[in-house]
């Protein structure tokens, strides 16, 4: 998508090296990098000496002169790992794989992960066919627990959907449970979708999302900051979940449990300054627990409806969500003959104003004026086949 | 339980007939009670004369010369049905039915009251065996749906009970529904229980409540500001629910729609500065509408369990919510063992080590230890009859 010139050729397999050789999220290698560019740090790790000022500084920081022996140890780690890396292999195999290396500095690097500081990843591994700085320019993250329920994993599908439909990208981690169940949702409307992994984008994890992600890359993105080939650890999972949180502007829980790596999520996005939501549930389920722990101890906002996510993240005064409203006339209110005339409006579907009559025991005139009324007051609505009862009507 | 000197004789006698001759919520009796006592309030509307610096106060406080009409007007209704009144009636059969007139400055009298100003009631009918008054001084009113789902009558009840046990008194409407299981609920614990009616205490509405409410008489009390005799309407039920708001420390909303009379409660706690709270429930229910409603427009506190409610409007600092937690160490760092031994443990009931051994497919020793390391972890908990999991745990 973005051909990289020779300069750039260079910076990539610099790039693509010291992704080999540091753990991912290594801040020291980030500042490194950040200081002395990352060609200069190749020959730093091969040479096996870093800067006096750096490590002085490095010292400084944790202040404690010990942590020279630690980075020693991290260096001469970095300097193992990048002997035995393959940089224009992994970026060979990359290409022909369809996935490429996009680096800070490149046209479809998304700034917003700037706001990572030092732990910004020193590249992205994309696989897909959306450019990931356009799709995350209005996104979404959503997450929440791989053991979701049914009601998790509907909302989970429904916000996905509701979102994609408005252009919103979802943002997820390819799990199982809510992460699953958004990302097949944003799959059913326009929007892209992108996948940030905690593994390498050729590694399928859980395998059982082979189509899933196969979809994903066709309608969106896989992405990770993990070479090819690499395995998921718990501790990727983590550290995956900052760029989760960091390449949206707000973050919606769906479903968590009270330990969850979906609140860990949640935590990157309010230290980074982005919206925070939840998805209230019913108090006696655990997997909702999470998300009133957001609501009551970390000020997330309540969100009910893809409508308020926008309301939430999108412009102030472009995005405002409708409020729920019942009708303006309460039921006790409505006569004998206005009411069986409601109970005979079906829900799904439509019925014409005859079939209505009938079904209510009522003259068509008499039904005609009653439809006209309940309409009016917001019970029901005009579809194509006659009239249905209005969502979100109380009943 | 207070019984009136000679001197409360009269001021009682005048309360009743004043009672019976404005309209429950009548500001403007309030507020010419307020000023020259009930006595002499009396004694003018039989003349039929209100002071005149009175009339053009309230002409002044409404902008509006032709209000005099209206007060004219509202002087010959309190003339006519005064003239039809028996106060002296009224307070015998209420005497002999069980009931007692509760009038501000009397001991029982809730002072808390006072915040409604001029729409304070003029006095309160009380039948029940507690002392409105005490009662209340730890309070909390609990409203919601008529049409409750399960799940919020499951709530209600739960809170019921849960705050009795903590004794706080559940006041609330007496109504099908939430009211109902809340009142249910807090019959079950040891704590007086407040119905607040909106027709005279000697009506019983909804009938089907007729056994309810003997019990609420027994371990609490009926309550209204409507005399003896008055029958409900849709404006005594709006007026009724201030009284709700203002007698105690703060209201739950269980389960509301969007158009709900929960909401006008909670409107009314909102305006006197009492607490806020409303339980979340599943966003695909009508009937949590109105609870996320408040949690998202109205600065509800969302409350998840009797112990927050109870840290909500309780001293601060003594009665603080355990925060809900999950396990120290998560399942997935379990070794194969621990896990299968976590999955003999059945979650309700309890079972001895040996049987759980068995299940898990491991010897006896093995399974003591595995067991000790997960109720440490906070997995599983001793009950009477062994082990079970533990409330709360993520499974």
């Amino acid at each position: 998508m973005h051909p990289p010139s020779h300069g750039d050729d260079r910076e990539l397999l610099a790039r693509a090296a010291l992704m080999r050789a540091a753990d991912v999220g290594d801040v020291i290698m980030g500042r490194l990098v950040r200081l002395y560019g990352s060609a200069a740090t190749v020959e730093m790790i091969f040479r096996g000496i870093l800067p006096e000022d750096f490590v002085e500084k490095e010292i400084a920081r944790r202040g404690d002169p010990e942590h020279a022996a630690a980075l020693d140890r991290r260096l001469r780690a970095w300097q193992a790992r990048l002997q035995a890396a393959a940089p224009a292999t992994d970026l060979e195999a990359g290409h022909e794989a369809g996935a490429r290396l996009v680096i800070p500095g490149a046209a479809e690097w998304p700034t917003q992960l700037d706001a990572l500081g030092h732990s910004r990843p020193l590249g992205l591994w994309v696989h897909g066919s959306a450019d990931l700085r356009y799709s995350c320019l209005r996104s979404v993250a959503m997450v929440g627990a791989r053991s979701a329920t049914a009601y998790g994993v509907h909302v989970a599908a429904e916000f996905g959907i509701g979102l994609s439909e408005a252009n919103w990208t979802i943002v997820s981690g390819g799990a199982y449970g809510i992460d699953g169940a958004a990302h097949r949702g944003a799959l059913a409307g326009p929007a892209p979708t992108i996948a940030v992994l905690a593994c390498g984008t050729d590694v399928c994890y859980p395998s059982a999302h082979h189509d899933l992600f196969a979809a994903i890359r066709r309608q969106g993105a896989v992405v990770s900051e993990c070479p090819p080939g690499v395995h998921p650890t718990r501790a990727r999972f983590l550290i995956r979940n900052r760029l989760i949180a960091a390449l949206s502007r707000g973050t919606l829980v769906v479903e968590a449990a009270v330990r969850s790596g979906a609140l860990n999520t949640a935590t990157h996005a309010a230290n980074l300054g982005r919206h925070l939501a939840a998805v209230p549930g019913p108090i006696t389920s655990e997997m909702s627990l999470g998300c009133h722990k957001l609501l009551r101890e970390r000020n997330a906002v309540c969100v009910t409806s893809p409508a308020e996510m926008i309301e939430l993240v999108g412009m102030i005064g472009d995005d405002l969500a409708p409020t729920p409203r019942g009708p303006v006339v309460p039921r006790d209110t409505l006569n004998d003959e206005t009411r069986s005339v409601l109970d005979a409006v079906p829900s799904r579907g439509g019925a014409g104003p005859a079939s209505i009559a009938v079904a209510a025991g009522v003259d068509l005139k008499t039904a005609l004026s009653c439809l006209g009324g309940l309409a009016a007051a917001g019970y029901i609505e005009r579809v194509p086949k006659g009239w249905r009862l209005r969502r979100g009507h109380p009943n």
